[in-house]
């Protein structure tokens, strides 16, 4: 058993302690019925301490809510071979979701608070936006990024939602490889192929 | 201001109140914070009266879960030009979400419900793909019917999560019919295009 007893102010690991209560708490109650008080308890600290590193809830979930992997780990060597990034992408996001139960936890955690309230919908939308409008410059340079990257997106999170959060049948049951064969030449073709259709 | 005081049971509309006040409750808090009292209140009737009508919360979600629009309504016609369907779904599904906000409202709160636990989710599931594997049944008739309609719920969950929830700026920014344009194909390949490549 861990000593109870609050962490003193500037404990070597209370910020994490804080960040990882922070996680659990968004990621169950969404982000409006999640307190300061409530991170301050299950993180054993002092509310203040929260305050002296975060500022307020919306600073606390800014710096909470974080990609469990490295953006540029899953992005790599997409430039090498653009023709097969949609493959690439849909291969590694299943990887990191079906690799460590923890961080698959992590990620429908991030995912359930994301749609818990616009405050932190609008967050995780920074955060995904910036990862995959990266992916998408790294693999097209025309003035439809921007549609490429939002398109990406809708492909990605409903994979993600489909097969994770709601588990519709055959998306639930298909393996990861079956996943990449149908879905992957989607994502390609929102990448690569044409968009826009209509004049601007 | 309607009067106050509890209405009798059985009182003609009392089912009604409560599958409305359900609704919202479930939208606002999630499966699991949502209690058979609260709705009461929210409601004003007795609790009793909810056990009488929908038994338990699991029934009572399963009640208050419903599409506020009639699928059939959505899928007329599919069948007629099998080859333009995949448009004329997502030009659909837009139409509802961008008309009465009372409805925009009603879907929002059946996505948020559905991410918020794993039971909503399976409510979600079963009426979402009930829906949409009629809507692929009415297209194509081959042995991929399930593995397309689930591809099928991918992209058009994922657009009204990108849209919708999420916020994410092209896809948002974008009018309809541009949406149409650039998804509408993809929801046409997932209904008859080649989706398994790799061999059973």
């Amino acid at each position: 058993m861990p000593p109870r007893g609050r962490r003193p102010v500037g404990g070597s690991d209370a910020r994490e302690e804080i960040l990882t209560a922070a996680g659990e708490l968004f990621a169950e109650l969404g982000f409006e019925r999640t307190t300061m008080r409530a991170v301050a308890a299950r993180a054993d600290v002092d509310p203040a301490l929260i305050h002296h590193y975060f500022g307020n809830k919306e600073g606390l979930l800014g710096a909470a809510l974080v990609l469990p992997v490295e953006p540029a780990a899953l992005l790599a060597g997409l430039d090498e071979d653009p023709e097969h990034a949609g493959e690439v992408i849909v291969r590694r996001v299943l990887g990191l979701w079906e690799g460590e139960p923890e961080i698959r936890q992590r990620l429908l955690g991030l995912m359930r608070v994301g749609v818990s309230h616009e405050y932190a919908a609008g967050v995780l939308r920074d955060l995904l936006g910036r990862t995959i409008l990266t992916a998408v410059a790294r693999v097209v340079a025309d003035d439809h990024r921007p549609l490429r990257a939002g398109l990406v997106g809708t492909q990605m999170g409903g994979l993600l939602l489909g097969r994770y959060v709601l588990g519709l049948p055959a998306v639930r049951d298909a393996t990861p490889e079956q996943l990449v064969v149908a879905i992957g030449p989607v994502v390609q073709h929102y990448l690569t192929g044409p968009v826009a259709g209509v004049p601007d």
